[in-house]
């Protein structure tokens, strides 16, 4: 079977990922932890809060700590650090100490709500554990030591008496999907099959019951083989689909495998932002109805960006497609790393495609909570009540070295290009690159008998060299593939990488005469701190000429072009008049999307005017 | 000073007016008696609701009936209608019957809550009283029996006695305006200062209180001669300045003047929907900021919209401009008459610039009332809950002819251009017009010393013969002035009317790149039904050739062109593409705003790319 070669087995060497994530272990990773020390989650590992203290703990505190865990792991998986290790320990202690004899540990539940246990199936309970188990997983891995990893193999085994033997929890499946993956994690890393079906179990007797009110905001519509549509809270609905695809490909199970494959099938082809965010809507942070992609409600959280990282790469290992890698790649470089700051220290919780700071003008007395017509935010900022997005984006970061590659045998299949070393088996790959600046990847592999690597679904032309010599592969499902002789092999692929404009689907509403613009995997934007107000009316044509200019800031290039805009001078106090032809030749900047909103509030726009 | 030559002295003769007024009279009037029959709005009246007993009053259910009777005295004033005034009278006796002995009447406050009388400002109190007065000023004037006059008289002096004498009540002034400008009407129908004076003391102490919360929603954010900016709910905005209008005019208020025109102004220039809505969100149904005019989510309540005709004609009073007859005119034709179904018999309560009934089936469990998403309603319907617009609608069409004419001594000002004939102290005016098919006008007047007609802001060439001789002349803020000698004179206009496109000031975003349709003073939308799916595709360009057809059912013109859109076939499976150049030619055909949705549920769009 085939499988990825594990992030601890890649090394980032230079380029674009490689100071992100060197960002992320020197700047966010304690940037997030300090935010979680002030704000009390973790003091709320200890379990004595007591009613009238501050910092209640809430229902979801754990899972922030468990994911911050998870990234300190995978950082420590690359290299000694003697504060976040500390850190980690002391929060294993804490589990240790407050757990209760049967494993089960919240510090919600511990503390606030002792009679709550099991009783709310919304209420996160499996969820944190979920992420205590991941956590676990990844601590066991980073650094061998294996307590943390009994303390969950336990509270799984207790789950596994309260859900399946005993039945006695006030629900059979969670309201906030999470616990499936973990499980199956927990078995991919222990070996004992008892974690599997356990999370097979949850997966089984999901939507089975007669139907509850909004069934469909937690996938529990229909049991999960007959959902086909991707629909309700995103983030929860990629933790279940990633989940599902496990299960599928482990137990060959062909119903489920086709249920995975309609449902990704459905938000590509239906429900994906050109910035690979994903589901539309604030209310309920879900999936809507196809393509229903409004730009500037667009709420597209960072972790659904995230989640559908988790659920593509995951269905890759049962198809290689490039549609999978593709997809991947389209989220990494824009609606998942949109959700950090350049400076590494605050986050977007939801990434709009258009952003207009006015709109937080709106005339009214009302708090600003009831406000349903603002904007998310117009600048990131360093914690969030509901802080779940900052770790995730953390441990993603952390663990980025994972998605780049999958083996079987001497098969080594290249699915990401980042600049890289890898050591794995009898592998080794050394991958260099600037992409996405450049299209040209030189990727130097021994021990590896078939290679095989993807050409990126936005790429309409490459050439490719084998040992400096010009060779033409098979190209199959997006893959080219090629035999290798024994030995050490350098393969060049020189991907052309043009600004192109790209249009949406006709039922787009929202982008209709409109074209966003495009370099390599990266999508653009304007910012009115770079073209003035207004960026709405600025205009663009297919004959616009393109000029690149590398940015060190975004570790990017900027583009510069010409194009049209209305002259805004014509119409004094009137609010319409006749149309008049008085379009004025413009100079336009943009940048990567992923970087708007460093440069103080600004408007911003991705869907621009077809001239 | 210059007055209008009321309602009563018009009569519609001929052409689009006298048809819907024909409607009006034999289909809404009763199409509106019925549902508010079935609802139990009349049976309230009788005041002998209990708890427990079905149809519970609504505190603002008198308001309804009210403006039915008032609607049913215009009609009255023309021609006898025994079933119309058979049930006036029975209104008026539950009035006098269940009324007290201070002379107050309130259906919700005489039985539902016999307690909370004057307690909440809130709660519609005085703006039911408002109406009842609007009423017995109408029917007075229709019937010449004073019976209802005289007990709201009774009524009003009760009002000064609480809120001025004793100020027992627990607010000062209004949360919902009405109060204001009926008391002025009242004061103008009887000669009796006292009510004019209470009028004014609701105004001069409105928004001078500290600070209440939510104020500006209901414009007591400040005192009213200082608020210079159109701010929240647009209904009882509208009310307000109609009333601000009424006493800065008659008690030469110079500051309250300027107020009121700074607003015109602001609603002009920023928050006017080119149908001539206003109020452009559901939240609150409120004026947001400048330019903030979306087209989907435009609320633009009919109600508004009516209250926009009674400010801007209002105001008509103490300056001669074109732009108050002008934002009449573009109400008029779009968006109250959007407010009314073909058939007479149902309602808009909102009137959006763009719908597409997809909207309605996003994926939820959530109930309806709970999906902030919806658009408003896809088809009209015959009442509402809140069924405030349709009675307004019958109530304005049925007085329209009192907002054609004003004069002064011998002078007579035309402000709007409908088939009709006037009386009036020694004047006699015919004008026949097809008006607005037809920009032709051919006024004949006798008693007229000095003729002044307005040019419509939309008419960019226009001729004027004077009793048959081409005549030139002097044209003072849009109107034209000429002096007649004595006798009969026929004035002949004729305005050039083509199809136009419209542009939006680059500020207001939702309408970058689009250019909307009208044809004088009539503005165009797309349906589905004609154009095929997805007309948030079709593009028109400035060299378009127009053919308009006069068709029956709408007593307009609809308009036939050539456009373009994408090729839809192009896309298959994909969300995204590279752009291509695969505009088709299309047949356009568009249909005026105000007769969307009446040939089922279709998309519509007003605002239409510009190619």
């Amino acid at each position: 079977m085939m499988e990825y070669i594990p992030y601890s087995s890649v090394e980032m060497k230079d380029g674009f990922w490689h100071s992100k994530q060197k960002l992320n272990r020197e700047v966010t990773i304690f940037a997030v932890l300090e935010q979680f020390q002030k704000t009390g989650r973790f003091d709320a590992l200890q379990c004595n809060w007591k009613p009238g203290m501050p910092n209640k703990p809430h229902i979801f505190w754990d899972s922030d700590i468990a994911k911050w865990v998870e990234s300190a792991a995978y950082i420590l998986q690359k290299g000694p650090d003697e504060r976040l290790e500390s850190i980690c320990e002391w929060v294993i202690d804490q589990i240790e100490k407050n757990r209760t004899s049967e494993g089960y540990f919240n510090s919600f539940y511990l503390t606030v709500e002792p009679q709550g246990r099991w009783q709310g199936r919304g209420n996160h309970e499996l969820y944190c554990a979920g992420h205590w188990i991941e956590a676990a997983v990844a601590y066991y891995e980073a650094t061998g030591r294996d307590r943390f990893l009994h303390m969950m193999e336990e509270f799984a085994r207790y789950i596994q008496q309260v859900f399946v033997k005993e039945q006695s929890a006030s629900f059979v499946t969670p309201g906030h999907e999470e616990i499936e993956l973990a499980l199956y994690k927990l078995y991919r890393c222990t070996g004992k099959t008892e974690y599997r079906d356990l999370s097979k179990f949850f997966l089984d007797n999901r939507g089975v019951r007669p139907r509850e009110p909004e069934a469909m905001g937690i996938q529990s519509h229909l049991p999960v083989r007959e959902q086909k549509s991707a629909k309700g809270h995103a983030v929860r609905a990629m933790y279940l689909y990633s989940a599902m695809a496990d299960i599928a490909r482990d137990c060959c199970d062909q119903k489920m495998q086709e249920a995975c494959e309609a449902l990704f099938q459905d938000i590509v082809r239906h429900k994906l932002y050109i910035t690979g965010g994903i589901g539309s809507s604030k209310h309920g942070e879900a999936f809507t109805i196809p393509y229903d992609l409004p730009n500037k409600e667009a709420y597209t959280e960072t972790c659904a960006a995230i989640g559908l990282i988790f659920f593509s790469s995951r269905l890759l290992l049962s198809q290689v497609d490039s549609i999978y890698g593709d997809v991947v790649e389209q989220v990494l470089y824009n609606g998942f790393l949109s959700g950090l700051s350049l400076d590494g220290k605050a986050f977007f919780y939801t990434n709009p495609l258009e952003l207009c700071p006015e709109w937080l003008e709106k005339d009214v007395d009302k708090p600003k909570e009831d406000q349903p017509w603002l904007p998310w935010l117009t600048q990131r900022v360093k914690v969030f009540g509901c802080s779940c997005c900052p770790p995730n984006v953390t441990r993603l970061l952390a663990s980025l070295g994972g998605y780049q590659y999958t083996y079987e045998g001497d098969a080594l299949w290249v699915h990401q290009y980042m600049d890289s070393e890898a050591v794995h088996g009898g592998m080794q790959i050394r991958q260099e690159t600037q992409y996405p600046n450049d299209g040209r990847i030189s990727i130097t592999v021994d021990g590896v008998g078939r290679l095989a690597f993807r050409i990126p679904g936005w790429c309409s032309a490459y050439k490719i060299f084998l040992d400096g010599q010009p060779w033409e592969g098979e190209e199959k499902r997006g893959y080219v593939y090629l035999r290798l002789p024994p030995g050490r092999h350098n393969l060049e692929l020189q991907l052309d990488m043009p600004c192109v404009l790209v249009e949406a689907h006709p039922r787009v509403r929202e982008d209709a005469g409109r074209v966003a613009v495009r370099r390599g995997p990266v999508v653009y934007c304007v910012e009115s701190v770079d073209n003035g107000p207004m960026v709405s009316e600025i205009m663009l044509d297919g004959k616009a000429f393109w000029e690149a200019e590398y940015e060190e800031t975004y570790g990017m290039h900027i583009l510069h072009t010409k194009g049209l805009r209305r002259n805004p001078d014509g119409f004094g106090d009137c609010l319409y008049r006749e149309m008049v032809e008085d379009r004025l030749p413009v100079k336009i900047t943009m940048v990567p999307y992923y970087a708007f909103a460093n440069r103080g509030v600004s408007e911003m726009q991705v869907w621009l005017l077809r001239a």
